[in-house]
């Protein structure tokens, strides 16, 4: 079996994909789950996210869909939720679907889905569930893809793969490639989450944003067990991809 | 002044661009130098180097241009040199102009010149001399490139970029960004340079092919003082980028 990190999306995952942004659209996707969503439809572009809005007057508390997302780590005009954590974490999603577009994340999903045979979502707090239901899934791959900032790449993503891939390693198995070296060796020697994730380039401008209550949830590590997991189905809006709670 | 490590090309570079593909392309580019060669000139494609080949009847031990290159590791039919430290350290080059064109590393090379003021080529053989010739021409920014290995990041352009950060970060003044975080960790957790260099995806693959020899040779620091810097004028055919030692 095969460990591969890809410290920024490359495309051509043959098997099981597990993308990676920290900071912060895969933490505040678990998080959606945690407070009762009963899914997520990550879009290809903010756009398709406010068509898939209702019609003014059909709003209100029992609306079933809602936005989620942010450009530059600010919430996006006409979306009803920024890409916060701490925010999803303090609402009641029962019943609700969210629509999540983001700089980052959705993007490295959307590729990740244009090959990959299963697609999972993780973050430091989701980190030993999604690395077990990986390797569950895996047959011949596992590809930890971290989606970075702007094509750059990001600490706090190398740094979760790296956990990943420390909980992968110690279930046996697995050859990996320079990327997964990379990633355990930030694990390894760049201190403690809430050090690796504040320190980062991201992490210090979400501070300065008033957004660093996000950087400290985001730290924690394997506080939930659920997996936002790729479906397929009639139902799934183009241009979107669907997540439930695998 | 800034400092920025992208482990993989990305563009958008304003200032300094010190490019890195230790195996081998910019190894065996300062080899090329060392033995005497006036120039390098870095093709888009193997194409454009053979167009560059004089005609038959030209050839021989006089002729000017050589041609040197691989695609996959292999040399390339029509050329007269791999892309071969060793090779290349073995020869005299004495005026003659060395045309390169590699998988990666001339890429990369074009990718920097395309908006960077001052283009370097660096490999460990070259570190300290490129690390302070980077630093006598930056106003703003050196961005270190690694080239890595068909879009994935390579383990050993990491290690060397890490070297010549360590070298920047000596001589003072500079704020980093994550990617030369995770250059500077690479370089003082993963051994020595040929511990690095052998255990390497690419290395391991290299010493598969019979050309252990050429990753012994790259894993040397600082044995040359000579710089590759991208040069302009009328005389630089299109599709090349013409380097001196500088």
């Amino acid at each position: 079996m095969r460990l591969r990190v890809d410290l920024l999306p490359h495309g051509n995952y043959p098997d099981v994909v597990v993308v990676i942004d920290v900071l912060r659209a895969t933490t505040t996707a678990v998080a959606y789950l945690e407070r009762g969503a009963d899914a997520l439809l990550l879009t290809r572009t903010p756009e398709v996210a406010l068509a898939l809005r209702p019609e003014v007057g059909e709003a209100g508390e029992n609306r079933p869909l809602v936005l989620g997302g942010e450009r530059g780590g600010l919430p996006i005009p006409g979306f009803d939720f920024g890409n916060s954590p701490v925010e999803a974490a303090a609402q009641n999603f029962t019943g609700k679907t969210v629509v999540m577009n983001t700089t980052n994340g959705t993007d490295a999903a959307h590729v990740a889905a244009q090959t990959g045979k299963h697609i999972l979502l993780a973050s430091l707090t989701n980190a030993h569930a999604a690395a077990r239901r990986a390797r569950a899934l895996a047959t011949e791959e596992i590809a930890i893809v971290c989606a970075g900032t702007d094509a750059r790449v990001s600490l706090e993503d190398v740094y979760a793969a790296g956990v990943l891939a420390e909980y992968l390693l110690a279930l046996g198995g697995f050859s990996i490639d320079d990327g997964a070296r990379i990633a355990l060796t930030m694990r390894r020697n760049v201190g403690n989450p809430i050090e690796a994730l504040s320190s980062s380039v991201h992490g210090e401008r979400l501070g300065q944003l008033g957004l660093g209550e996000d950087v400290r949830y985001a730290a924690q590590v394997s506080t939930s067990t659920l997996v936002p997991v790729l479906v397929s189905g009639e139902d799934v809006p183009e241009g979107t991809l669907k997540f439930t709670a695998g």
